[in-house]
């Protein structure tokens, strides 16, 4: 079959104003036949965290060489240094601000030049489309600017042992309501009571099919971590839980 | 011009997270070059019969040969069967829970096999991402696995004669309130006095232009079906019908 | 890399029901291999005047030839026609109330025909789709009918002077609650003091990130006219601002 370079854009523009569009046209002119993947652009706005584990659960899934263009960028138009990046075979291309984290170690890396004429309020369209267009068209890296001397760094949160029991938090909710932490769903986290800011929901159990309609449930998610859902309801509901509450796992 | 296999997706994962994006780079990765079409991703979630309406009014719109990904699944992880079908020269991947419904007469089939390493809370990246991107690789059919024996089968409601009456019901609520019935927009509707839960809302029209701004209108909507609306307003709301409202056609 | 020809689509038909997928659908089938973008589907419902701001600052972003397909459209199935137009290098489809006043002038156009079969509550599927997808695929404009006699204008509103003042107003509102104006970014409105419907919003500078935090700020937004933003907020909330509400510049 073929098929061009994909291009995948994670941002907090929502779909309801011009912005994802144009920035897709200034990625369809300097790319022509660069396939465009929408990750999501309804990150709430300046979301950074939020953007952070919603790339990390979805870039290996596209096809090696990927650019993932992502503008979550609160930040624009101050000093905030712009990126590129190569890592795990894959491209990332958007602000320094933590984003990437998960990426940093051992990349190659681009510090993007800001044109005059870029809108200092819109780097997406500006600044970080043109470099992802140029990626995918196959500039090479260490054309579009000089390696960053360091990186801004916001790593997730990760989990502590207290005795018998590993503690974590919700790292995202989702539209279903359900809860995922950053509990890794392994040996160590398998048949484990779970405990939801100290309300016990019971083992980790394989999937919500193991409940009945409305009863809660905590099992090993799609991400590989431990989640939390209402069969059939919205277990952010239930538990009254946002980002950051407490979850505990007493090892089996 | 060309082009790749399309592949449409019809699911109810929202686009706020991660879901989508998660099955797209399943697909472009193991079937390069496809064309990846979004039917919608905000069906309420498990709304299997709006899933069914939706798919229903729109499938055959597509190239001969087009694979559709079709993910309402609140089964996932259960015993539900996982299919693959091919009706009318097109191709359906997706729960075998009645979603399929209209096309399963004289259809081909296979029943999926689920990989022990599969998420059994997303089959859709899983199991059915990987199945639709065979087929619009060229992989047949039987390769896929052995047909279904049987078939969980949910018919629409299919409208009653009663006397010069035809009652049938609202299938469907769109976004503009506009109510979208099973009754057909033939020769038996054409011109009849049309009734919404008891309410006389006037004949069977050409057009919602065909009142002034404000007021209730049937008409035969773009689905051929007797639709009703309030021009520039929302007959949901000004007839306060639901999925499921009698809607009764006297013949003209 | 290659590509086919673009067709971008604007309309108010939302994400929720089939019919952006049935225009999809159609395009595709006529027009194999071109590459669909969504500017945006969540226009208010009949709002042309907002789906004309949209269009205006997105179109030529995209490559030369681009088709763009607007349906936003509350006269369908009235006497309105229904038009197509070369401009600028691009090619627009849609009706003809308004949305394409800024292309109108020297535009070459086509007055489509409404074939018999057509839904008069669907146009966008069943005219402006085919019309599109007959352009994508090398059909010249002379061939889908007969130039247009007259147009329907609707030009957005022009600022006027007032003595050292320039006065327009809000056109739009974004997602983030930025008031985005008519007021051009140009000299004359550069360091200029700014009063939104009478309160001083201090002057015009060059980017939200001059500012701190919660504060008001007006600034040459990425359209090139002035803007009103709440740092990490909503300006529209805070000034109590609507399309329409009045902005004023007092030269610097």
């Amino acid at each position: 079959m073929g098929g061009g370079s994909v291009i995948t854009l994670l941002t907090d523009f929502g779909t309801t104003d011009s912005y994802v569009a144009e920035v897709k046209g200034v990625l369809l002119t300097r790319a022509p036949g660069a396939v465009l993947v929408d990750l999501t652009h309804d990150v709430a706005p300046g979301d950074v965290r939020a953007a952070q584990v919603i790339l990390g659960r979805t870039w290996r899934r596209f096809p090696e060489g990927t650019v993932h263009l992502c503008v979550v960028d609160p930040g624009v138009g101050t000093t905030r240094q712009a990126i590129a990046l190569t890592a795990g075979g894959h491209r990332f291309v958007g602000p320094d601000n933590g984003l990437f984290t998960e990426m940093l170690t051992g990349c190659d890396s681009a510090v993007l030049a800001i044109p005059a004429e870029a809108s200092p309020t819109f780097h997406g369209r500006d600044v970080f489309a043109p470099a992802a267009a140029a990626l995918a068209a196959g500039t090479p890296l260490d054309v579009l600017g000089a390696p960053a001397a360091s990186f801004v760094r916001a790593s997730l949160p990760v989990p502590r042992r207290e005795g018998n029991a590993i503690v974590g938090e919700v790292l995202l909710l989702d539209r279903f309501g359900n809860l995922i932490t950053n509990l890794e769903g392994d040996a160590r986290t398998a048949g484990g009571r779970v405990y939801v800011a100290g309300t016990d929901v019971g083992l980790v159990r394989r999937t919500f099919g193991d409940v009945r309609s409305g009863d809660v449930v905590a099992y090993r998610g799609s991400g590989d971590t431990v989640e939390i859902a209402v069969r059939d309801g919205s277990a952010a509901d239930r538990l009254a839980a946002t980002r950051g509450t407490e979850v505990r796992v007493l090892s089996a």
